[in-house]
């Protein structure tokens, strides 16, 4: 089976050009210049006026992920195949570790939900909950099968936290062993008191969520994060980051040559804390942790995604329905699940920071696909259009627009954090592995065509 | 005809693949995977084992320039040949606007000393010495005949120098037709002074050229081009930073997001003001401005580098001979001829980085070749293996060795400033539009091959 | 003749006390706890529910100047007495060379205008418009006599401008003989193209003396005044510092530990930008150097008051009349003479930091008397209550309220700045070397009576 | 009984004086220049050719302090003593609450360690072990009996150590009610891993205990103080700064105008790891946390009291015997008792500082004993040559000259730090509250004498 993408404009990390692709069976055979004929091709997809790009992939996932005594609304299958939808044919999924079991067995119980029902190429990284002597010696064994980041909070106390000092061991063994720390970075000592003085206080609706999340309990979190990755040597990947001291502590440590690594999310370029205070409870849609920060943060994000601080965008997708989930924390703004939805519109929000020229369209491809592969060790399999590479290709429209909503997206939740938003440009096909998954406005892929990635280490380090 | 280069580890700004380059004519006509057979092959490379790269950009020579009643060694011949020998196969050189003398008499003058004789492909920058309405005028008319980056000088007063309000005039042009300011970032008047009082002390040996420029001055004069640059909004690139305390401030000034650039030299990452004080006038080898530095700055450059505050890396060949012309300044050190030769030297002295591990192989491509293809507006004609590039390709043996030595070297000068440097790697083959220069150890190239080029604007501007 | 001021509080730049003072003839003769009783007082002065200080230290006013053709309209005669009612008892004024003179004949002409014609003690600061051998030279004849602080220029070209050449030269004296360098830091030469850009394009109302000067070039000349200074290891003192931007150069520079120091004036911390804006002219009221800046600069300055960073408030006194001298410059904003009136109201108006709680009591003495008192080597003879110090003492009324106004106002000028503005507290009695200048709404001192001050050299040298 | 110090140089934190000074009973009647006569004088002490000082605070001291199972070895009694000799004639001791028990419980057993036990004035500080509803409405009960600043941990898990939970809610509160939180700033948590480990790994020399508490974990540790005091608007103090990066983050702060102070102490200043790794035990002398750090801190602590962002010298005189107490920690350094003596030379070793030429004469008195004054509220009462201010006072001999040694020292330790040391400059004469304690090299002093401060509420807050 051979697929030419011929007539468009190629993009890269680096810039656009006119070239053809030829897709063979699952990889990409070739890149050629316009006038090159290829015989024996089973299917041409005419790319003309059209950007392709290499597919997107989305580093922060998660499906199906049990918090607070329920799970994310969005299953592997049904998340997948939205991820599909927009752009996005590669997802890195968070392996949850529960205190009292091992690495070894939380990988098993995630490949037990992913295997075989992913539309699309899916890899791991692995949430350290319990440090002790068996799970730092099983770094090693999850990097051996492909897992090789390991996410850590200094937020959620007695669910998800881990002390400075387990945070220190672990870096220690990240740093001798190849492994990359990834942590979500707030002070959640300091804020769950916060939060316990506004129930206190009868302060309970959701925008309470953001009131007692001050950004600058971000920012210290961060800092202490980069100086134990600087005491121990190892590297530091910051998730979902979304306050700007956050990012100038990220900043500075870069500026030093310090290994440190930051993502941010849609959702802090484009919601605000005002979200966060919609009446009537709809605010809890948008309760995130990190939480919707005030507005003057995005100019430092998107400032953050030009001067390369923030190397990466994913989405950080969790979703809880509004209607049963959300509805858990009504009258306690501490019991809403957090999570937003966003796996389908990741490549399209960013493309509208194109549009809005806040960053070029090189950046947009490394930002969402070339940035995330060489970061967690799968380029040049993913991420960039290369003859050798995954054929995991998205031909964009430019010039299509559309409207963002509940009615029309794919993922398996009862609303939509961008309800109404217009949109300029539009995923019109798209390959994973060379096949054919969405086209004509139509979905032609295959719950269990998507693999498991194991990973190689990260490209980055210095 | 058609050339195919087989088996080679093609390398891009973002990693290595095993890719076949097919090129047709003076074009790269595809790439792709190892298995594809391609008919019609007048010639194919065996490149198994070997680095395929993008040709290096040398985005600051001084071929045949007049300074100080002499000019530099090199012709653009000469010059051009020992850059194809070394695997540069771009130079963008300067045409010297003269007071009193109009930007487009200059460029007509560097094109007639360039057009015809080059062995490889050229672009032109334009030294603006005389800021006045007519030269300001004639900006555009260089942008529109291709040269569209224009150099100031904040040292040599009474030749190149121009002041703050002439600077901001010419920043004030700039932004207003998409202009590039290229600054030399000295603070030329208050160096002037130490120099007169230094010559007065009777201190006349080379290494007074070291501690006469104090590098806090080319930290001030950065600072104080970045704060011109901000109040006229217009962008930035130093050109030879040497100075930690420079590279602070343009990192200070990137983190802001201002749309500020550097680039390093090979002689501040490898030679120090210890070469400068060498004795019996062997110091004056390694006069050029700004001067060497202490050792202690080399790793600042380097972490520049890597934190992308430094994003090219530029010669500023301009050699002059040892025994006649920086004789010149024997007894007077500021009489001697300012330039060092390095223009055949760069790939391979940035290959050291990566064998010592300052940097990638990904980041070596990028700072000889794709950023400054990208910054001065020639990508993706040159700086990428991509369809439609133009066929200048590398094919680069990591596990050669070589020695440098005025013995060997290409260029016109009778020393190296790299004498005895044992080097790992070493250029195999090299094309130029397609055409062989190199090979074998022998030039295959052409005066008159090379051609001007007509660049586009830069395209790194937020 | 011995004069007790009895009953009040004593404040000094670390706090207050409840102190008598006892003055005999000149100078202090004793401070005593309230017990205390003192035999042969001559008169008693009741300062109960009053604060007792030592008189305010102006550094920086310009009486009778030559500017642009007119002259400051204050004489020393006038300008010293509204200073003497304002419970200013020092002024530091600034003798100012014209180019192609000496500055021991401009010292002479200084003493010739002022001595035998102030009404309280003076001492000057040395202009340093025309850099030379000679001039260098008498750095030392000028700190023999007294003077042993230098202004120099970065703006003004033409007229005081000094080059960086001329200022290294400067400084390297004043690090060699003890002296202080003091800078009125803008970059003339930029401005100047700004100023005649706007002229050009019709712009010449008064508040393009304010757009016209930006503060990011008030920024930037103070960053490489520093940096001239640390080459040349002088100190730097900065004068009418009015812009945030510099004040983060100075910060920068003083956790270095560097000998830099800065005052801001009254109008910075008062007025705006907005006040330029006025229409009728009636801007040209506030037109000064550095001009008055958009008001968020306000609260950086008073932090920098707090911080330390900012060591002293002079007022840049320079009254010219609104009516005959400001008039120069309607239709063309760079013929107003520049400058504000403001000697009298100093002490008054920093009292309203205290008011505010903007600064502390001890603050507020540190700022207007202490710190310049040591600063520039007048300490303990000024600048403190201490036996043996000049008896030059403010009893200050801390809950009077007036209302500043050109009809109650001293200062020999049309117009106030402040005119309408109600302050809480009033000078209520000063003394003058011992002598009662100013009591019971009445002045009581005579022209004369001020002597000249042969200062020390600065104390706070690191 | 009245005392007259007449001749004396007469030191201040802003300069000196030549002046007499009457003491009547306790206090200071008055300040008098030379020529004036005193009758009915008790006692003259002639200060010719000496300073006269106001006496020495010293903010930080641990008299017989519970540590580890043993006690720091001097009493009040023996403290106070030494204190005394070495011209400090104020102490502010730490009452330390144990788990479970309350402040008022604590203050209570304090005051009845001390309480009639003290040579010289005392106050206390809290150390706050038990952040709980009581403890946080006992902070107003303390501060009703004059004691108002209250000391955290961040350090020592399990002993003193708070979480950041804990330390917001007590900021909070002293925020509320004026309080000064100080803080003992080093991430103990990531230490006491580092600890375990070395143990581990049988690395079990006093040595250790300097490498498993690197710098940069004070730095963080003060970083994330100086957020959470940033959060909730409360003031901070850093007690015993010993590190660059510590001290990097409290300027940054104070920079910004936040409330943040910091005291080092001499053997920071003067001792180094070095200290800590001599042989045969003899490191676990120098063993007290933070810990003596390498050299090159100690240019940064200097640089620090002179910018003010170190503001105060204490000493944190915790000392326990080598022979018995040190000894407990032999094979295993974390058991060795924490803490350095110090008391009694704190003024001597600063006063190297102003013959060094690192501080003036004014800066030696002003982080010796005004600014603790006016810090912890004891000012003008301490800390000042005032009338009506206590007659606490030091005649020092500044040509004098001694080596301080455990021969001739009276703090009850069996060694002594600075063992050899040559110093210029002794302390003469001492009074404490008019009483002279030290006269002609022999005690005069008495317990009991000395009296509890009852203290004011802290002077800088902003």
């Amino acid at each position: 089976m051979r697929t030419l993408i011929k007539g468009g404009t190629v993009l890269s990390s680096t810039g656009a050009i006119l070239a053809d692709v030829l897709v063979d069976s699952e990889h990409i055979a070739a890149l050629s210049a316009p006038g090159i004929d290829w015989p024996d091709v089973d299917k041409t997809i005419d790319a003309t006026g059209k950007y392709v790009l290499p597919g997107g992939i989305d580093a922060h996932t998660h499906m199906e992920m049990p918090f607070g005594g329920t799970s994310s609304h969005d299953t592997f299958e049904t998340g997948t195949t939205a991820a599909a939808w927009g752009g996005t044919t590669t997802i890195v999924d968070f392996a949850v570790q529960a205190k009292g079991t091992t690495l070894q067995s939380t990988l098993d119980k995630w490949h037990s939900k992913a295997d075989g029902n992913c539309a699309i190429d899916y890899a791991f990284h692995m949430i350290v909950s319990d440090v002790n002597e068996t799970s730092l010696k099983e770094m090693q064994t999850c990097i051996d099968q492909g897992v090789n980041s390991f996410k850590m909070f200094m937020a959620y106390p007695g669910v998800f936290y881990a002390t400075d000092g387990e945070i220190l061991r672990a870096m220690q063994r990240a740093a001798d062993i190849g492994g990359l720390i990834m942590m979500h970075a707030e002070n959640g000592i300091a804020i769950d008191e916060l939060v316990a003085q506004a129930l206190q206080q009868g302060k309970t609706d959701p925008v309470q969520h953001g009131y007692t999340r001050p950004s600058e309990l971000e920012g210290e979190a961060t800092s202490r994060a980069i100086t134990l990755a600087k005491v121990t040597r190892s590297p530091l990947y910051i998730v979902h980051l979304s306050a700007a001291e956050a990012l100038n502590a990220v900043a500075a440590a870069r500026n030093t040559g310090q290994n440190v690594f930051a993502e941010t999310c849609p959702q802090y370029l484009y919601l605000s804390i005002e979200d966060l205070a919609k009446p009537d409870f709809e605010g809890s849609k948008y309760v995130a942790s990190p939480p919707l920060r005030p507005k003057e943060h995005q100019a430092s994000l998107w400032n953050g995604l030009r001067t390369n601080d923030l190397s990466v965008v994913s989405t950080d997708h969790c979703p809880f329905c509004f209607n049963e989930q959300k509805e858990l924390g009504r009258g306690d703004f501490s019991k809403i699940p957090n999570g937003i939805p966003g796996v389908e519109h990741r490549m399209d929000l960013l493309h509208q920071g194109v549009v809005a020229g806040e960053i070029s369209l090189a950046r947009w491809v490394e930002i969402t696909s070339t940035t995330p592969a060489r970061m967690f060790g799968l380029y040049p399999r993913k991420g960039t259009i290369s003859p050798g590479s995954d054929a995991d290709i998205v031909v964009y429209d430019p010039a299509a627009t559309q409207t963002l909503s509940v009615e029309t997206h794919h993922m398996n939740v009862d609303y939509s954090a961008y309800e109404g938003m217009q949109i300029t440009g539009k995923v019109d096909t798209v390959l994973s592995r060379g096949r054919i998954v969405v086209e004509g406005n139509a979905f032609h892929g295959a719950t269990g065509h998507g693999q498991f990635l194991s990973r190689d280490l990260c490209q980055y380090l210095n």
